[in-house]
C-alpha cells in the first residue's frame, strides 16, 4: 500500500488526488513563508515573502473554488515531496547564521518549492482540460502565472543583489 | 542542528553543500528510474525513461568533474526533498492498477523530479558563477538544457498520447 486512503482506478481518481496534494503543500508553504519573512533581511527578499504568502493565500482560494466546481470538498492529503522540500529549507535556515549567506539559501530554497508548485499546477492544468473542467484550468492557469513570475523575481533578486553580496 | 554535519560559513560552503546535495539525489534519481523503466507501459515513455537513465549517467559523471575542478572529492549529503519526492512517485506507482492511469502518473512524478533538477541545477550555475568557477557553471548548463528538454518532452508524450488514454 502506498499514500493513499484508497487505491486511483479512473483519471478523476488520479486528478483529485493531485488536487489534494497541491491543497495540502500549499497549506504547508503558507506556515513555512511566516518563517522565511522572519529570517530573510535583504528589505526586497522580504517583500517579495510577504507577496508570495499574499498570493499563496489566493492560491489556497483558488483551490477551493476548483474543488467547488468538480463538486468536491476542499481537502488535503498527504505530500512527502513538499515535507521533505521544506524540512530541507528549515534545515538551511538553522545552520547559517551570517545574515547576507541565508538569504542567498532561503531564495534557493523558496525557489525549489516553486518549482515543485510549477510542476503540480502544469499536471493539474493538463489533466484538467483531459477530464473536461476547463474552469478550473483557467483558474489554475491564473496561479501558475503568479509561480513562474515569483520564481523570476527571486531569480533576478539573487543575481542583482543578494548572491553578491553573500558572497563577500 | 539541520541537516548538515557542520555550519554554512561562506559561500563556498553553501556552495559545495548544493553540489552534495544534488549529487545525492542523481544516485537516487538513478535507482528510481529502474523502476519506472519497468512500471512504464506506453513505448515512448519507456524510450524516455531508458534516455533520461543515461542522461542521469552522464550528469553523474558531470558532477564528478565539477567536484574535481573545485579540487573536492565528489560526495552526497542527505536531501530529504529527494527522498520525499521519490516517496511520493513510488506511493502512485504502487496504488495504480490500471497501465495507462499508471502512465500518466510517472509522467507527473518524472516532472517533478525533473523540476527538482531544474531549480538546483539553475542555483547552482548562478552559484558557480559567483564564486568564480565559471568552468563549472559551463558543465552543469549542459545538464540543465538536458532537464529541460527531458521535462519537455514527458509534457509533450503527457498531452499527446498517454492522457487521452489514462481518462477513457
Amino acid at each position: 500500500m502506498g499514500l493513499f486512503s484508497k487505491e486511483i482506478k479512473t483519471m478523476e481518481d488520479l486528478y483529485l488526488h493531485a488536487l489534494q496534494d497541491i491543497y495540502y503543500a500549499e497549506q504547508q508553504i503558507l506556515r513555512s513563508l511566516d518563517e522565511m519573512i522572519e529570517k530573510a533581511t535583504n528589505r526586497e527578499l522580504t517583500k517579495a515573502f510577504k507577496a508570495h504568502k499574499a498570493h499563496t493565500e489566493n492560491q489556497i482560494d483558488r483551490l477551493g473554488q476548483a474543488f467547488e466546481l468538480l463538486g468536491e470538498k476542499p481537502k488535503g492529503t498527504s505530500c512527502p515531496a513538499i515535507d521533505g522540500l521544506l524540512k530541507e529549507a528549515k534545515s538551511v535556515a538553522s545552520d547559517i547564521s551570517d545574515k547576507a549567506l541565508l538569504d542567498a539559501a532561503l531564495i534557493a530554497a523558496a525557489q525549489a518549492v516553486e518549482h515543485y508548485e510549477i510542476t503540480r499546477y502544469g499536471t493539474l492544468i493538463t489533466w484538467s482540460r483531459q477530464i473536461g473542467s476547463g474552469a478550473v484550468a483557467k483558474l489554475l492557469q491564473i496561479t501558475l502565472k503568479e509561480e513562474k513570475a515569483a520564481d523570476k523575481r527571486l531569480s533576478e533578486l539573487a543575481q542583482a543583489k543578494v548572491n553578491a553580496k553573500a558572497a563577500k
